[in-house]
């Protein structure tokens, strides 16, 4: 049996892109030559050519399809909350699984590499911008809309409302964790109690008083 | 008329400060070397020796007296919230002064850069952490308490309120900066109406319900 030759493409594509991720959120753009990432994906420098103009195109590639992987299935789950029975057992949950996800230490990796490389690179800083933070807020803003119609908040501005969340939710612990690393802002959290106290500041501002 | 050494050697360092600022922040740190910040001053490589033992020391003078410029009147500021006689108004002006402050264009490319180099310089990043957003935060923490005696708020957990308010001024702003740089996110940014929205979800947990 011979192995076809899209097939051994693909997977020398998959290993650069696997090789160049690891070594990126490692030692930074600046810091990671095509060289090296040819020789951890075992193959030729000109390979690495033949599959990405340039090492930019190649971290634009990463950066794409590790935000997509992460943010995807998140807005799943927050369009899922459309059909909630209990708003604030699952915002709650929501909102845990939110803050684990930008904490994950490889996502704020990627968060300080798009950051530190902003000025060389701003078409890279607006792709993830666009890509992640971006995408979030919107899926909040159109989640709140459904939930300000089904009466069980009260939301007159739904994008506003939504950056209040996500920042109450996440802002601190994001912005900690870009100085300390994710692992250890999320060490030191109780993401539980964390939660908790971010739904009750948004609850007093948009849930309506029930009737009498 | 001859000028002291003291002088001099003063001037020479301020040269050295100014003309790495200048440097690191629109090259970044990595891009930047001692003989192009020996240039830009005027002095000898030998000199910028003198004065800080390599780059690295260099960076972290540069860094502490930023920071020490930016934070240090506005923590005044907040501690003279404690005499106001209209706390909505003076907290609203507080929060402005406190958002264009951390969207100012180099306040932003020091954060870049700091953000960019944790994983290289981890002690430059704590110290730019707790020269910068902790003290910010423990100040908040400490007037709301006074605020809370003084019965204009109500204030369980100062150091939570202080990171729920703090986040839902500069929350959206600083992240999206950090993407899009300052001077952007400040041109599309209506601060007084972001200030207003941002206090009202905070009064609306933590301002006490007045007695009938």
């Amino acid at each position: 049996m011979t192995t076809s030759l899209p097939a051994r493409s693909v997977r020398k594509r998959n290993a650069i892109m696997s090789a160049g991720r690891q070594l990126f959120l490692t030692h930074g753009y600046r810091g990671t030559s095509v060289d090296q990432i040819a020789a951890a994906a075992e193959v030729s420098k000109q390979t690495v050519y033949k599959h990405f103009t340039d090492k930019r195109e190649l971290l634009l590639a990463i950066v794409t399809e590790v935000l997509d992987g992460a943010v995807t299935p998140f807005l799943d789950q927050v369009s899922d909350l459309a059909q909630t029975s209990h708003l604030e057992r699952d915002l709650a949950r929501l909102a845990g699984s939110y803050l684990r996800s930008v904490l994950d230490a490889s996502v704020v990796q990627l968060r300080r590499l798009v950051i530190g490389e902003a000025n060389a690179l701003p078409e890279l800083a607006e792709m993830y911008y666009q890509r992640a933070p971006a995408r979030t807020l919107r899926a909040f803003a159109d989640i709140f809309e459904v939930l300000d119609a089904r009466g069980l908040l009260r939301i007159v501005q739904p994008g506003l409302a939504a950056r209040q969340f996500a920042f109450l939710v996440v802002g601190h612990a994001i912005d900690e964790a870009l100085f300390y690393g994710g692992p250890r802002t999320l060490a030191d959290l109780d993401v539980d109690e964390h939660v908790r106290a971010a739904i009750r500041t948004f609850f007093a501002a948009y849930r309506p008083i029930p009737e009498p």
